[in-house]
């Protein structure tokens, strides 16, 4: 592939890319003015965005650009795990300088169109300019049967709380990635995670059409960020056992739960399920572990119980780009 | 309004802003990890996303923070006009300073409201980060009859080629911005179309609806630029008659035909009609000017005809960031 001289050029490496992924769902051929999109019938469309910015979450010099592509829309498509939806098309917003056009363009389609592939979410379209930093914003949607989508708001006092997979393990592969000097050649299963993390989308549409989560949201920056929302959302508190945490493979135990704990870009599924439910769920599912983590309380406060028994606020330790720090 | 000290912060101001207007489209509050929408029974949606970033696409210094905020959005219905569709919901994805999340947020976001309200086009969520330039990524949906939406690609050799409005207005507005010193108080008709331009919403719906144009885009890169687009899509050329272009009032008339052809940011539609459809065409509608500016032809050629009688091969002269120049 030559380096593009020109939009049409970019756009159509880009259409190349996803040209065999047509199917009803998207009538129309790509590049249009607009995308034509049309769900099943009696289907709710579930839509999102994210912004993905070199700088900002990706570096050009250490994330190969085919986890760039991949992690771009798996983190969108992690969106709609979270309201128990199936993802269906992507629209892909990319700036990118026109050096970067040939062989660094060729490796983001590349993580994209697996991405794509393996969530079964079509690129319905997108808009392209030249920029000096690489500009990544998606939009995905996907469907849901009416009402059924899983929402932060439905965790009542009593409920339990619950994570999938094991918490602080993309942060942990982030801080490798970060020692690093160059683009990995072979990755942990830690620094795997960060880079090409894997949206729970079986786990949360088997969730919300068993209709066993009564809230859920994606961690996205970390269980003492994102916890709170949730909580917040339903206007409920929560108390969390340190003891039960699924915590990554670590000798220092306190850096494993600080990982847990505040760690971002895990985009495992955090839910609330009513105690009566608690016997549905097993212990794995759709080739994912669920843990039981702890209790929401009619008390407003985020709360983290020790091995000891002590309790403390957990106070957000995650991501967020405009806290003053 | 004070200054944001997070992400939260910036997020609330946005809801604040957007808290009236939900429908029953969007059956869910703002918040939740993606949205839901579901557009009237038995209608396609229609999707588009477009950038609109400082430095490329608007200057901090010159654009007024309201022209900014309505613009983003204006340009992403613009597309939804050009498919015959009605605008339905968007999604924004906004990075931008913290020490700019205070005013120019409040200023940026009476913009945008106030497109939304016009263009009946509702938030339905977004993506808010931290960053050195303020970038603006939308995402519009719409809703249109199945098989009724207009494409780029049903133009055919006969049909008459027309424009709405004035073309090369919003590039004559661009040039007295960038001959001035501050933000302006008091607009010029060229100046308005340059910082708030309204998409032929009305006309791109009753288009459609009648089924009058075969083959239908917005202009925003200019006419030299977009309508080889269309006529590739449709496997055809063109030919310009230079004498029939709705050019700016300027007495220079060389100049002004250069900003019919060439100028960006229009959002003025281009689209074909059958010729025994011609006289169901009037004039004016739905507050627009219609003007017959060439014709398709079968020669894949684009071709400008001179007053004079001599043609000339069009080449593209607008708007296109990759291009080498």
């Amino acid at each position: 592939m030559g380096k593009p001289r020109n939009e049409r050029d970019v756009v159509e490496s880009i259409e190349r890319a996803f040209r065999s992924t047509r199917s009803s769902a998207l009538p129309l051929p790509l590049g249009d003015d607009a995308a034509v999109w049309r769900p099943s019938p009696h289907k709710d469309t579930v839509l999102t965005c994210d912004w993905f910015l070199e700088g900002t979450h990706f570096l050009r010099q250490k994330h190969p650009p085919d986890a760039v592509g991949w992690k771009c829309l798996a983190r969108a498509v992690s969106d709609i795990a979270a309201m128990g939806g199936k993802p269906g098309c992507f629209l892909l917003n990319l700036a990118l300088p026109d050096r970067l056009a040939g062989r660094w363009l060729a490796g983001f389609l590349r993580g994209l169109r697996r991405a794509a592939r393996v969530t079964a979410c079509e690129l319905a379209g997108g808009d392209t300019t030249r920029r000096e930093h690489i500009l990544i914003g998606v939009t995905a949607l996907g469907e849901v049967a009416p009402r059924r989508a899983v929402l932060r708001s439905g965790a009542r006092p009593g409920d339990l709380v619950y994570a999938s997979g094991t918490l602080g393990e993309a942060e942990l592969g982030l801080e490798q990635l970060r020692r690093r000097q160059t683009p990995p050649r072979t990755a942990s299963a830690a620094l795997r995670k960060h880079l090409y993390p894997e949206p729970r989308l079986a786990l949360g549409h088997w969730l919300a059409e068993r209709r066993l989560a009564t809230a859920m949201m994606d961690l996205s920056d970390g269980l003492s960020s994102d916890l709170p929302r949730l909580c917040a959302a339903s206007g409920v508190g929560a108390t969390i056992d340190s003891s039960l945490l699924p915590l990554p493979s670590l000798a220092d135990r306190r850096r494993a739960l600080d990982l847990a704990l505040h760690g971002g870009d895990d985009y495992e599924l955090l839910f609330t399920v009513r105690p009566r439910k608690a016997a549905l769920l097993p212990a794995h599912t759709r080739g994912v572990k669920l843990t039981r983590i702890g209790k929401i309380t009619r008390d407003r406060k985020i709360l983290l119980q020790e091995a000891n028994g002590d309790t403390s606020l957990l106070c957000p330790g995650g991501w967020d780009p405009f806290r003053t720090r």
